[in-house]
Order: C-alpha cells, then sequence, then structure tokens
C-alpha cells in the first residue's frame, strides 16, 4: 500500500495527514501551497482537476474529498480502529456523524472561506451570514451530544469522525464565535489536542496556533 | 433486519426509498408530508430532532442522512451488490462520489430550495445565485464523467451513487438548466429511470413528474 498525500498547511488536507500519522503508516506528504497558490499549477490539475488539496495518491491512483479519504483509510487499515467494524452497533452512528460533518459543516466553511472566490463578490457576505449560522448551529449541536462527558464522538474511542471534526473546529479559532467557547466541545478539543499524533502533525504542518499550549 | 423509513413523496428520502425497492428488502413506509409541516410534529421530532426526512429506523434505531444510510444499507446488504466490495479496485472511486454529491450537490440544493427559511430572507437571492453556479457546475462535471457512454457511475454497474445522483438530477427540473440539458446527463438519466424500480418508487410516493414517459 502506497500513499503521497499533498497537502497544505491546515486545509482540509489536514485530517487525513494527521490520520497517516495516528496510523503510523508509511506515506509521503507533499506541500502544495494554496497561499501561494500552488493548487493550480498545472502538474497538480493533472492530479485534481478542481485544484483542491487534498489528494492523495492511493496506490498511484489521485484520490479526493477528505471525509472519502478517512473512510477509504479505516477500511485499509482495519487494525488502526479508527472506524467501528463493519456490522458492529457504531457502524450506523459513525456513518451518519461523517456524512453529517461532511455535508453540514464542511459545504459551510467552504461557504465562509471561498464566498467571494465561489460566489458572486457582491453577494458574499449573504453567504457568509447563513454559514455563519450552519457553523453556529453544528457546534452547538455537537457540544449537545458531548455534554455526557464523552471524550469521542462515536463509539467511546478515536475515530475518523473525530479527526474530521477537529480540523473544522480549529477553522473557527478566528470566527466570530470560536468552537472553544462552547463548553463540551472545548473539553473535548482540548483532549484530542493532547494526542501525540496532533502535537506531530502540528510540527510536520508548521503550525503554531491552536495547539494547547496556545490557551 | 427491520426498516421503517419516514419518506415524504420526491425528497431526500427518495434515494433510500428506490434502494429499499430495488433490494427488495422488507421495510415500512410512513408518510410525512413536508409540505403539510409534519417533519415538525413533535412525534417525529423524537425520531429526527433537525425535523427533516429521511429518518430510517433500523434494528429500532432511529438513523439519519440520505447518504449514510444507503451507505449503511449497501454494507448490511452485499448481496445487492449496490456498493462496490470493500479492498475492491472501485471502492475508492465509490466512496469519492458518495462524498461529492453528498458534499457538493445536497447542501447546494439546501441553499435552492430553503435560502430564505434558513437563513435571512434578505439574502436569500445571494445565496439561491451561489447554489445555481455550484449545481450546474456539478451537472457538468457529472456530464464530463459520463462523456464516454458509461450507465453508471461508478464500477460498471447501478450502485447507491446512481440513486443518490438521480434523486438530485429530479430536483433541478424546474430550475433555470435542468440537468436533462447536458446530453451525457441526459442519457444517463433515462436509463436509471426506465428501472423497474424507479417506475415502482414513483408509484408508490404518487409522483407523476420526471417520468421517462415525461419526456
Ligand atoms: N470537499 C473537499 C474540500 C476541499 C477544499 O475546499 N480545500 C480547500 C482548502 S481547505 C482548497 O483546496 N482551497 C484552495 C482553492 O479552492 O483554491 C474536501 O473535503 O476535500
Ligand atoms: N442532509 C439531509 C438533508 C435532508 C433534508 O434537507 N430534507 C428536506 C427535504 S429534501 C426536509 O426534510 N425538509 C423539511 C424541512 O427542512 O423543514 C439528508 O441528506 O438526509
Amino acid at each position: 500500500m502506497s500513499y503521497v498525500l499533498y497537502y497544505s498547511p491546515g486545509a482540509a488536507s489536514m485530517a487525513v495527514h494527521w490520520m497517516l500519522i495516528e496510523m503510523r503508516v508509511p506515506f509521503e506528504a507533499r506541500l502544495v501551497d494554496i497561499d501561494a497558490g500552488q493548487q493550480h499549477d498545472p502538474q497538480y490539475l493533472l492530479l485534481n482537476p478542481s485544484g483542491r488539496v487534498p489528494t492523495l495518491v492511493v496506490d498511484g491512483s489521485p484520490r479526493h474529498e477528505s471525509a472519502a479519504l478517512l473512510m477509504l483509510l479505516a477500511e485499509r487499515h482495519p487494525e488502526a480502529a479508527l472506524a467501528p467494524a463493519p456490522g458492529s452497533a457504531e457502524r450506523a452512528a459513525w456513518l451518519e456523524s461523517m456524512i453529517y460533518l461532511a455535508n453540514t459543516l464542511l459545504p459551510a466553511m467552504r461557504d465562509w472561506f471561498y464566498a467571494d472566490s465561489d460566489g458572486d463578490p457582491a453577494g458574499a457576505e449573504a453567504v457568509r451570514a447563513l454559514a455563519r449560522r450552519r457553523i453556529e448551529q453544528a457546534c452547538e449541536h455537537l457540544d449537545a451530544r458531548l455534554a455526557d462527558g464523552r471524550g469521542y464522538l462515536v463509539g467511546g474511542t478515536l475515530s475518523t469522525a473525530d479527526l474530521l471534526a477537529v480540523m473544522l473546529m480549529r477553522w473557527t479559532r478566528n470566527m466570530p464565535r470560536p468552537a472553544l467557547g462552547w463548553p463540551h466541545l472545548a473539553r473535548y478539543i482540548r483532549g484530542l489536542r493532547s494526542l501525540p499524533s496532533f502535537i506531530e502533525l502540528n510540527a510536520r504542518e508548521k503550525l503554531t496556533e491552536w495547539r494547547n499550549e496556545d490557551r
């Protein structure tokens, strides 16, 4: 099994990068600096015609969509136990959480950060207003789910749903209401940020903000 | 295995309803008329606090998110072969397609149909404009993928990705650019609409528009 991850620091590639580190499987990481526009390089567009990160080249085939990549990796590496096994009691809850994060929070984040370039800049403020509302509703929803004191979203152990959720929560850090403002979500985030794999991920992506030391 | 599907005619429940019919598994279908506001009934909110359809009660547990339900059913009924098997060559493409439809088209459709109620009505036109752009880009993308003449999105046979895609394409029927306006997509849609399970689905949901006979 060979993996080459095309990533940009702190971008949608982060959850996949985190998972590869957490699973301790060999992989190669290649930087695509989206602030420098490298996602539009002709070479990169051959791998990912939509010009986005992440791309994970799996045994030679380029694959996309962070949530799909997390699900694929969980399936290819059952020994890492980052998803409840098929047929297990928690499987339905895991699938539902993955899709919820992928089709509620992730697109709202795209709206928040890319309203000006994905759409008409004249309408961007209205798009961001709805995005903000949805992101805060999602934080509310996640906070309520974590109110029972659980440390993980599904099944009592770390899963890809946590990797995806924490990446998304990180993106709220400069929004009007950062996720750390919700009490249960804050406890949950701090717990996950203390994982050695998260610390290593930040070191490799050279990210200094939003680590446990920072606040 | 017991299934109770809460559905509204032509809504996001349609792909799940279609799949249950196509697989010929026993299930009970219960109508939640969203035009009549039945998704807000206190009894229904106990099953689905977000007040949306579908809800699929799986062995007594209410589950949500159409894309997740399709994936769950595919896993619980491998004999129906509505997803490439785990470990197979087409598995990554299937996961990617499911997530792409779930996090690109599905949320854009929500924006198109619900901009006024999900957000501030004053901003709805801007939200719909971006939604329209994204939906047409997705039609373009799907049309390009189907340009090789294939009848199914993934792996040469019917999969959950087709059920989800066709449901979403149906929702474009009264939009400025309906999906049937793209040539490869139109051929693909007509092929899938000719399936006995799709005809049966329309009969059961009492849907008369957007069948092959109509145009
Ligand atoms: N649905 C995609 C979203 C990917 C995405 O939007 N990535 C952003 C970074 S967070 C990107 O590549 N932006 C660069 C651009 O759009 O130019 C996924 O989850 O992988
Ligand atoms: N992400 C959900 C979306 C469900 C959804 O938005 N359903 C709509 C019908 S297409 C609904 O229930 N609308 C009623 C309402 O929001 O009041 C899924 O795919 O299941």
